[in-house]
């Protein structure tokens, strides 16, 4: 492919909007211009890497009997209100009226189409198994879409679907698609990670993300020194590596005192000398899962940690049995339950629901604030002083935390998550009355798992793993093109001859060549095919033809070789392998 | 690929709301499913020959320099106000507001998206000529979608645009898009015709449709018996085989005579026993684009024909420079402005502008309604009792009528609009600047063409024209597999054997071949694959393998062939060929 008969055009600068690497390349390298916030269109060599992913998807599901299909971007909301996710799935689905006032969602995910889709064909235990898969344009309207095709609102996904006569089955599917992820992400030949994570609302008792590693990533993993265990910091059990008990072995009087504007746990623990790891703080949520603000039904509840920890409000949800993550109550709400403003607020005296973390057990006499503004009280100790409904493990875990598996240390990464493995178990069967017969001629549901892999994010991950300061460092496997020729001399019949007859046999051999015939200088040249970052270049011009050499550069490791022009086709294999 | 392995599953009855023998086959084989009214999920089997078709287009864009990206489906409404378009495509356009209350709209064409991806970076000369395609899934809310995938709401699409200098450029671009098509559609190897049509709203000077013939076709063409001519009847010029010229000499007396209930042409015409095509009918429209049923200015126009005629829309909408066709008006519209129902209203004393198709020039004294309810009046003259806006080609055109370059006869078939490619000029690129620098410096607009290419309708219009009572007959460019291999022992371990051993050798030479392994009877099998439709079946079975005899047969033909299990793979060969 000639560069000035594609559509490429890139720029010096990157766009104000484009925080991380990744985004920045892609854009300079003009591989994606935005149309709206989070949309995007896909340019020729973007597409090229897009689809060489997809490529590499479809030959890893094919060759373990899945089997792919297309299904619609417009959904009806009746399917939606089968399974009550027209209300869970909250403002990320995109809702609409048609012309005929019928009720419509865009597709970000296909539970329910797929299951939709089979439920009249899988009538008998033996139609089973069955692994369905599309890789198609998803839709999630994003509160903020950010970082490029990282966090987009119009994306393209691959996601599977398995049916199975019981749990054995799908978990033995379940197994058989993280193998095929393994696989396919081993072909890309980059650092991921597979790690235990929440199901969120797609549900599910048993999933595994997986995740490419990189600096910006969106995600916290916690990662065992010693054994297997990784966990998205969601999920990841908090074990203190130091179990603090405090020295005090009696309960002392309470004690109100005035904390003027010392309302963060920071201020505080200046102001007391006390650790901020002995401090407790209060936060405060709602139970109600109605996203309306005007539901007045607020349902609040209190969780009490240590000033030195975060919560962890999918451990809540999950303690909760809830679908979504709860709201934090606003400062007003606060008000209203406990009569101060937050920052002074305490479990002392509250009439609601109040979770513990496991880090405050340990704790006597501390201090909370008094439920009365610009004051807190000491000596404060639960069970006397407050009933504790529930404690549990409420708290992020932290770089130094225990391994819950073998007793070692727990380190920390930063990931992307480009794919996800959920088993479903009956969620969507029952729901959605999908059922079959089996050998008794009993109905069952069917059991369920899905699985999706974010194609267009993976490709820009692969980015943000793989780079320099100077441009993008391509992945062989979804590179655009393998070999960036330099045609310097555009004019000249000796290198351009040589150049198309290059072209020409390397195609031949499924090799894919870009050529910049552009009528410019070397150093325009050179940058560009940094930036757009093809695994070799090959820089072709008329003085090197005259002493009989070629330069072959290798993108990652900057490497330069001069080489004679017989034997290029040699060296690019072996550039390469 | 084995049967029990993919998701098939065919169907006795199609669904009633199935009307064409496409429709029925595509439902009854698996092929779609319909998940809401116009939009289905792809199978397979459907996928597979969807992107056998893609593939074909591929091919015969890039090898003439079109380059392919993806834009996006959902696209803001900024962008379509600046063509206007955000109005005038009316509510097949869908729109809707995000969770910021910003409007979009689910892209139905991309001119706008095309034209905003490409006017930053062509701003130069030197940047043309481009030509920018995708493959994408299209939404357009169409009123009543039916038959399936030929008119349904979410579709797939190729749209290509061009861009180039001027017009002599973007005329070159269009000739070889035109050429395109036929090299793609020819490799279908069905009939199909080009034809002249309307540019619709998409606008441009100068357009042709690409019709695949079959009699369920939603488009009614006009082709010369003798040249070349061939246009959709929505523009082909009506001109009469035989000429009607009144033989009256001179004008006699208006008179208004009692026509009690007799209000359609065919029983005015028995009424007063003059033929139809000697009585003046008189329609009444609205120039008026609003859609907007309150929108009180009606802009009212009346239409003249001869009683046997029918008007052609497109015509009147070209001839008052409208951007679609004109809406009739509605009984008490007419009432309103003539003062009777329609039935009896003439052109007589009207105050609006009356044109008059070219039929009606040659008679005399002839019969128009009296505009009261109950009466006409006989013995009017245009000039004298009442004054044309204008006389033009207003009519249908229809079999026997003269082509309008060779005054050969024209002959009427059906079609299904599969291509379209249109001269767009500057229409666009005014609107939206995009302009680039010519040699001297000079800001210039782009000269633009567009060309669609409808993926998922063609599929489906393959099967309406090669089909039989018994099931599809699948074109061997886009068949989802080219043989079909119906294993009829499935436990017996030489039959099995020989299939698995065909399937693998088969698919080394790139002939797909599709295994039917269920425990079924031979009835069902053939029955399968007669409806499935893929060019060759192989018939395997235990009885014959004794015998060392396989059938073949052919889909089209019923052809069958007795040979030789050495001979299969020369004989599947030569019957691809």
């Amino acid at each position: 492919m000639k560069w000035t008969q594609n559509h490429i055009f890139t720029l010096k600068e990157a766009p104000s909007d484009a925080e991380i690497p990744s985004h920045k390349l892609l854009v300079r390298g003009g591989f994606i211009k935005k149309l709206a916030p989070g949309i995007h269109t896909y340019s020729n060599m973007a597409l090229r890497a897009i689809r060489k992913f997809e490529t590499i998807i479809r030959e890893e599901l094919d060759k373990r009997g899945c089997t792919e299909v297309l299904m619609p971007m417009v959904q009806p909301r009746d399917l939606w209100e089968e399974t009550s996710r027209w209300k869970e799935m909250g403002d990320g689905l995109l809702k609409f009226q048609n012309r005929n006032q019928h009720w419509f969602c865009l597709g970000a995910t296909h539970e329910e189409a797929v299951t939709d889709y089979v439920r009249h064909d899988l009538k008998s235990y033996r139609d089973f198994p069955k692994n369905i898969y599309q890789i198609q344009t998803k839709y999630r309207d994003e509160i903020r879409p950010r970082f490029g095709l990282m966090r987009g609102r119009e994306f393209s996904m691959k996601d599977a679907y398995s049916f199975d006569l019981d749990r054995d089955g799908a978990l033995k599917a379940y197994d058989s698609m993280y193998k095929a992820y393994q696989a396919i992400f081993d072909r890309l030949g980059l650092k991921y990670r597979i790690v235990q994570a929440d199901a969120g609302n797609i549900g599910g008792s048993q999933t595994h993300e997986f995740q490419l590693l990189a600096e910006a990533g969106e995600d916290a993993l916690l990662v065992c020194d010693s054994c297997e265990f990784a966990a998205n910091v969601e999920v990841s059990p908090a074990i203190d590596a130091i179990q603090h008990v405090s020295k005090d072995t009696s309960e002392k009087a309470l004690e109100k005192f005035a904390t003027p504007g010392h309302k963060t746990i920071a201020d505080l623990s200046k102001f007391t000398s006390m650790p901020e790891k002995e401090l407790v703080k209060t936060l405060f949520f709602s139970q109600n899962e109605g996203l309306d603000p005007k539901d007045k039904d607020l349902k609040p509840f209190a969780v009490l940690l240590r000033g030195s920890d975060e919560v962890n409000p999918i451990k809540l949800k999950n303690l909760l049995g809830m679908t979504n993550p709860p709201l934090m109550l606003t400062d007003e709400e606060v008000k209203m339950v406990t009569g101060a403003m937050p920052g002074s607020c305490g479990p002392v005296g509250l009439q609601i629901p109040i979770y513990m973390d496991n880090g405050v057990q340990g704790l006597k006499n501390y201090i909370v604030g008094a439920n009365e503004d610009g004051y807190h009280v000491k000596n404060v100790n639960h069970g006397r002083d407050y009933k504790v409904t529930k404690v549990a493990d409420l708290r992020m875990a932290r770089a130094g935390d225990l391994c819950p598996l073998c007793k070692g240390k727990l380190s920390t990464y930063r990931g992307i998550e480009v794919g996800h493995v959920f088993y479903l178990g009956t969620k969507y069967s029952q729901k959605m009355n999908a059922t079959y017969l089996d050998q008794q001629g009993k109905a069952k549901p069917i059991e369920m798992g899905c699985y999706g892999i974010g194609v267009t994010r993976t490709v820009q991950a692969c980015i943000e793993q793989s780079h320099d300061q100077d441009g993008i460092i391509w992945p062989k496997a979804i590179a655009p093109y393998h070999v960036h020729i330099c045609a310097l001399d555009v004019k000249d019949e000796k290198v351009m001859g040589l150049t198309n007859s290059l072209e020409k046999e390397l195609g031949s051999m499924g090799i894919d060549v870009l050529v910049d015939d552009r009528d410019e200088r070397p150093g325009v040249k050179f940058k560009d095919a940094d930036l757009l970052g093809m695994p070799l270049r090959l820089v072709i011009g008329k003085r090197g033809l005259d002493n009989n050499e070629v330069e072959l550069v290798d993108r990652k490791t900057k490497a330069v070789k001069k080489i004679n022009p017989s034997q290029i086709i040699a060296e690019i294999k072996q550039g390469l392998a």
